[in-house]
């Protein structure tokens, strides 16, 4: 009787690499590719993975993933929206997921969160898709602008108590989102005692990035501070955020209010996301 | 004239893979090869890379890469430390690379540290491949003995200060040092008010092995408490830390003395190291 050779079964595993600098990649093992599309501004593709449940990556990066997306979305919300006494309207430049808005959400104060995304198949996608971050369009008090950020802050006549940008990768359409010119143009929008949150990257997988938003922060704001957290599917998984503030006698480390429902932010931990550690502490202050 | 098709040099690429999971690698792309062998106990390698520079990995595990291994090695070190008033001897077990005990001989009052590691070739290739770590078993303060660490434990006089159990992933010859009947060893060679402590892994990638640890620690410990850091070559990156005391009167969250020179770990990160957000609560009190 012949014995036939066959193929073992596991050579047939499809993974998914994100390529977090030239040097260093973080991959997951897929169960299911879900959606994928070459929208007008980028390349999207929703996955389900074994490790981080269902993924969003734009333009090969992670941008989401269902199983850590909490640590990010709530740190990116909280953190400026506790050190606000009565956050009434809130502004999220990006996000389209909607992951951040539904934290924005848990907050009763917010009478309005306008949330500004130039591609509207991300939102899209994520309302069919990524249903437990996508869910927050339907919030009666969201009020979702399709458009170019820049463009909008320039015409709005809207004031904000707080601003998230909550941008992709600072290149292509995206690279402005972290420049002076920018954030003169948000200080704007922004009301007397508004706070302004945005992600700085990584000080290991992207130090100059990070060095560079927040000096180009500090030309705009006479208060700026960085804080930190832990992101494990975005690159390096120490991630850092920036707050600025027109009011430099308001201390954003000192949360003001609290929220409920939440699974990695608490008061505690927003005073400890300020606690930089001293290689940071360098980075930042030379 | 013949143009000739040539093979691009970016092909000639290498990489190191680590599975942090079945599911889930990081990967380094490698500047060059620097000693690979297979020693009595495991494959040990060692490459310099572009992210993070000299990488020693055993058993197809990152243990320490030259510009992230102070975020480890200071926290399973200083906080232990710096939570004992006095600590003048020091147990580490496993860490044969020497880091961490460089961390130790930060400390002017630690008189002796011994470090039991049962792979000869690991302090070797340290001292000689990776000096900014195994430089520390030139201090005459360092007591290097080869050998089991549960052997040496059972078969020692001695009685210590603190005890830092620095091993690789719980599988294998290491997998008993995770254990209650190790634990119950341990607690008898510390002395009346010593300290504990012991990687835990990662709530995303290993969170049974973080909840068994923790509770074998407890069976045999009356105080026991989680910390956590960020170690970026670390599975996930969030990375998690017992400690063990004897005297549940101690608070280990709280350092009674401080350590000079230290990069990521100051009295402030300790205590915020203590704060755990919501989720690791809840997965370590259920």
């Amino acid at each position: 009787m012949t014995e036939y050779v066959t193929r073992p079964r596991r050579f047939n595993d499809i993974w998914l690499t994100e390529y977090s600098t030239e040097n260093l990649t973080l991959s997951m093992k897929v169960k299911k590719f879900i959606h994928a599309e070459k929208t007008k501004y980028q390349e999207l593709l929703i996955a389900d993975t074994y490790d981080y449940g269902r993924v969003l990556m734009l333009d090969g990066a992670y941008q989401l993933t269902e199983v850590d997306e909490f640590c990010y979305s709530e740190m990116m919300s909280h953190v400026p929206l506790c050190a606000h006494e009565n956050p009434e309207k809130v502004l999220i430049i990006g996000g389209g997921d909607g992951a951040i808005m539904r934290e924005v959400f848990k907050h009763d104060c917010v009478k309005k969160c306008t949330l500004v995304d130039i591609d509207q198949r991300v939102a899209d996608c994520s309302k069919e898709f990524l249903p437990f971050a996508g869910k927050s369009f339907e919030d009666p008090r969201c009020d979702f602008k399709c458009m170019d950020a820049m463009k909008f802050i320039h015409e709005t006549s809207e004031r904000y108590d707080v601003v998230i940008v909550d941008s992709t990768d600072p290149v292509d359409f995206a690279a402005g989102l972290f420049r002076a010119d920018f954030y003169s143009d948000v200080k704007k929008i922004m009301k007397p005692g508004a706070i302004l949150s945005e992600l700085t990257m990584s000080p290991f997988t992207d130090k100059d990035i990070m060095q560079q938003s927040i000096n180009e922060m500090r030309k705009i704001f006479p208060a700026v501070k960085l804080y930190w957290g832990v992101v494990p599917t975005y690159p390096s998984g120490f991630w850092t955020y920036g707050v600025a503030m027109n009011n430099p006698e308001m201390n954003p480390a000192l949360p003001v209010r609290k929220v409920n429902g939440t699974r990695y932010y608490t008061s505690e931990i927003h005073k400890s996301a300020f606690v930089l550690p001293p290689f940071l502490e360098e980075m930042i202050n030379r």
